[in-house]
């Protein structure tokens, strides 16, 4: 069975009616390996569409619908049509049947304003092999923490700056996991200019003090991540407290455990933030196992 | 003769030497209506690359060597292979002479950190006609201020942020010309969150004060425009007074007239600021003469 998946999407209008084969006729199977995108695509011109990145663990696609909604609420920030959910899950059922029952992939969803002065936006989905994180899972993540530029207000203040959408525009998250790796660690953690915590470049974080799991309020300026909301979910039903507020990056100093939590690495266990150290919390390994599970 | 013209780029080290056959064999033509570039390249799953923009005007391609300058900074910026110039050059030339004589096209410049784990980056050239831009030149721009979201030192405390650079994550750009056209606006003007001018989102800003031409110093934050530098030369040489210093949003309130000034577009007079009503500068006509004229 091949390990790679990869799918065109003719995006339909989110409110079209269409039986299964008129939905079948709007994806085009092809070759990763083959050039499948134009030059002119604005995806690629100017980081100019949007995207998700789920995991597909022993063949299940993980909460594609709550990936679905956020593609949707990316959409609405960014002026994008409105994501067709059947036709996006239909794709991903396609990709989740195609791919090896066993082992972890990431299935990416991809929806760009499409090639400059083109009549419609451009989509695909585009599965591969996931890397092994066992390691990031049990040994943990040194992370340093990183001016994200702007204060906690800005986003409401300017939603010009799409900072509440997942964009493709990825290169200032990049930079910073590059950063990191700069300065000795594995992994970066956003802060606002007016000193709260954020997210990770990639992840959202969950810190716990005592009894208390805590992550950043999702605003404007943080995204919600699928992941971290998931792990809450699974918190409250286990009887554990949680807490969704706005973190002072104080906080990060009187933590006992910290996570990075996101789709494909699930929950990496922070070991040093800025130097100082964490344990790795032993109910880390529940959680993953948790998160692994086949989950909608 | 076509009026687009595509050209697929292998990467050369920046020192490599090599002969003109050598150079040649890096480069492949393609039809940029048909598929070019692979799902897995960065460039289009994260925006993570650096581009050019630059104007063909009568086959003679704009200064080249100024735009080639700020690639090779942004790459320094992004941490990309510095470009080998040489090849760059070889291949402007290349579209110059498969280009029209007469007209102008948009030159676009693009280096992508590659395929996700793939070896290597990738980088291509894609030239296409420029739209008609006689109304924004003769009768101008109606613009709106927008925050940026950052205060004027940001860049120097976080160059992870990679304000310096033009890179492909051009998201927010996109999404401020959206927000300028939803109040009425033909373009924005992009100002600090600690009330300083920047630049538009594809241009540089030009104020006029009574005999004084001044625009923001290039910083951190603000990419140096390389129509403005050529602009502010050709002022030098007929006489005027420029500056380049750092100028307070309160200066728009006063400024006699101002320009918007880009690669492609040249120098559209701004018409209106937030509101308030500017006179297209007589000097616009001559300017644009000097803009369209061979330039390197």
């Amino acid at each position: 069975m091949p390990d790679t998946f990869t799918l065109l999407i003719d995006p339909l209008p989110y409110d079209a009616v269409v039986d299964d084969q008129a939905l079948q006729a709007t994806f085009r199977e092809v070759d990763a390996a083959e050039p499948a995108l134009r030059v002119g695509e604005l995806s690629t011109q100017r980081g100019d569409g949007i995207f998700e990145t789920l995991a597909v663990v022993d063949g299940h696609a993980q909460e594609l619908r709550p990936h679905l909604a956020r593609l949707q609420n990316s959409a609405r920030i960014c002026d994008l049509p409105a994501p067709h959910l059947g036709q996006w899950e239909a794709a991903a059922a396609r990709a989740a049947a195609a791919l090896p029952d066993t082992g972890e992939q990431a299935l990416k969803l991809v929806l760009s304003r499409g090639v400059e002065h083109g009549p419609a936006p451009t989509a695909w989905l585009h599965a591969f092999p996931a890397a092994d994180q066992t390691r990031a899972r049990t040994e943990g993540l040194r992370v340093v923490t990183l001016d994200r530029g702007f204060d906690l207000g800005t986003p409401d203040r300017a939603p010009w700056l799409l900072l509440g959408a997942k964009t493709l525009s990825y290169a200032v998250n990049m930079a910073a996991i590059r950063e990191a790796h700069r300065r000795g660690a594995d992994d970066a953690l956003f802060v606002t200019s007016d000193g709260y915590v954020m997210e990770g470049p990639t992840s959202s974080v969950i810190l716990r003090h005592g009894d208390v799991f805590s992550t950043p309020a999702p605003s404007g300026a943080i995204l919600r991540g699928t992941t971290q909301v998931s792990l809450f979910e699974h918190l409250a039903e286990i009887g554990e407290t949680t807490e969704v507020r706005d973190i002072p990056v104080s906080e990060l100093e009187t933590a006992d455990a910290a996570w990075l939590v996101s789709s494909i690495r699930m929950a990496a266990p922070v070991r040093g933030i800025d130097g100082r150290e964490l344990p790795v919390d032993p109910r880390t390994a529940a959680f993953n196992a948790y998160l692994l599970s086949p989950r909608d």
